[in-house]
């Protein structure tokens, strides 16, 4: 069905046939999740090139598809010279953003090459009902990692083994790995939007920022939440609540048809009624499925329209130099009337919480 | 002096300039880990580019080495532009093994191209002193973690919550990561070489493999040990204790001058002796750095001299399908005089132990 999908698009792209290289977009085409692969795609075939590591693993997971498996002995893009001649003179389209130089080099000595651009990126945007259920399967073991992890704080522990218990839990939940570098940054710390974490005690009288995302069944979530800790500063509580209001506003205005640069500008406006919008120096949110960053982009100048079965995050956030940060994050499904909340909000409520 | 080292190597390639763009190969010539950069090495300057996020970063991280930093707004390659004029018809080199198809793309309308191939991956084989401290401290974490997490070992853990307690005792330990996905395999499962750790419960009566690595300060380490569960069937011990006879007789040739390759055969003849070589099913080992995989490759036809400096693992392995599989890994300098083992043996003895 992807295949097919794809395949639709070479057209658009005057190609023949493609030549995929990128793992990812080979496992989001052909369900195959070994290390080593090519995909050829034409009008009427599509076969899997791996080496004989995958020779079953290959089979099974792209069977029934309309895919053939080739193992290869050796460099995998030799296997192609077999389409040489049938494809002489034929665009044949490579992942030009994407593909390596010493590969590039070796596919122009056999075809006349075409651009597929970001064909698959732009696919891998609506996602099946398969992606939505192991999104929002991702989502909810993050959520309840973090409901463990931060269950043990205690005055004295260090950003760094927060973000390592945060992580244990993640694996014992059964998530493969985290989804990117867990973020615990407490204290003026907070104010860096990709702090890492530090092997200092947790700060004990301001923001606790833990942003955390983890890989289950190959999709990624992604969740951020700030905490309070001991006794913050009076104006701790007014900044996260100007936060939440913006998170809350991009949320409501999530419709079909909706350009993703506009919900960057709702957050924007709503932080500027409390003069905050120029201490929110990132984009509103991003795609994420298989990668933790995908189309689109929720930040200005991107006027991909939103549709159902986008999976997005909402993730608006204010830095104060030297006071600390706050930033708050669901993963947000697009439905055909509006948006779901994936983060399950009971495990992971959003408002002012002091932990310690 | 990295950069000198690396400099004096254009000449081989007849290049007067190079361009490196693979982060992992800028953090070895410049000290700079930040995730956006671009290096221009001629045989006077050297220029480091990079963008907004990094100004105090890149300035900091290679003070001193006779590197400019520039912060480019946008795609740093256009900076690369100023270059154009003063190298017009000179041969600019570029790894070529590693760059990215568009980004050559781009260089190449800019400069005439040379090859750098592997000069830079050859100049890391050999460790300098801050660079051998760094993985010695790597390969200490790795072992203390280890010792930590099996004493958490209680019949009905499963692999994965091993797996992932590894990770966490790591991390408490100070590392930023595990150098590569954690390896836990009991019972048959044990006989396929990268077994992901499963969510079933660790087999009661045979092996169990752990293999494993810490990141620090960017510095890897790599060590597997295989123990006994409850009580082994009777050639386990037998088995284990052929692999360890392999393991040791490798470590005893390594010498400054002796082909990688050679510890190869050494290992492959003592599995020989006990008719277990065709179950030997991989090359003995791998030099590890800033990679986890690094040259030399200890297999077949590598035929690289040992050198002091190497960082080395020496991992022979017997695997049988349907019964499990034994390998003994350390992380093994190379010296002057012959191979220190970096693997703390009083954490990590090698000895067959029954876990459980």
């Amino acid at each position: 069905m992807r295949l097919q999908k794809f395949r639709a698009q070479l057209a658009a792209k005057k190609a023949d046939a493609a030549i995929v290289s990128t793992l990812i977009n080979i496992r989001y085409l052909t369900g195959f999740t070994g290390s080593n692969a090519l995909l050829w795609v034409d009008g009427k075939s599509a076969r899997l090139f791996t080496d004989g590591r995958y020779t079953l693993q290959a089979k099974q997971q792209t069977s029934g598809k309309g895919i053939s498996v080739q193992i290869v002995k050796g460099a995998l893009y030799k296997a192609l010279e077999k389409y040489k001649d049938k494809f002489k003179g034929k665009p044949v389209a490579i992942e030009n953003q994407r593909i390596g130089f010493t590969l590039a080099t070796e596919i122009k000595k056999l075809f006349k090459i075409a651009k597929l651009d970001n064909t698959i990126e732009v696919l891998r945007m609506l996602k099946d009902d398969a992606e939505i259920a192991a999104i929002r399967a991702s989502v909810e073991l993050n959520a309840k990692a973090l409901a463990k992890a931060i269950k043990t704080y205690k005055p004295g522990m260090t950003e760094m083994a927060l973000a390592a218990r945060i992580d244990y839990e993640q694996r014992l939940l059964g998530a493969s790995g985290s989804a990117f570098d867990t973020i615990v940054a407490s204290g003026p710390h907070s104010a860096l939007p990709h702090a890492n974490p530090r092997n200092t005690e947790i700060n004990k009288n301001g923001y606790l920022l833990i942003d955390m995302g983890a890989t289950l069944t190959d999709y990624k979530s992604d969740l951020t939440r700030t905490f309070g800790v001991g006794r913050p500063q009076p104006n701790a509580k007014a900044i996260y609540d100007a936060v939440l209001e913006a998170q809350l506003a991009a949320i409501d205005a999530i419709q079909p048809g909706v350009e993703a640069q506009k919900l960057h500008e709702i957050t924007s406006k709503t932080l500027r009624k409390y003069k905050l919008d120029k201490l929110f120096i990132h984009s509103t949110g991003h795609g994420l499925g298989l990668e933790i960053h995908e189309a689109p982009r929720l930040g200005t100048g991107d006027a991909t329209v939103l549709a159902p079965g986008m999976a997005i995050t909402i993730e608006p956030g204010v830095y104060v130099e030297g006071f600390g940060g706050v930033r708050i994050e669901d993963t947000v499904l697009v439905t055909d009337t509006g948006a779901e909340v994936l983060t399950p909000l009971t495990i992971s409520p959003k408002h002012w919480t002091i932990v310690g």
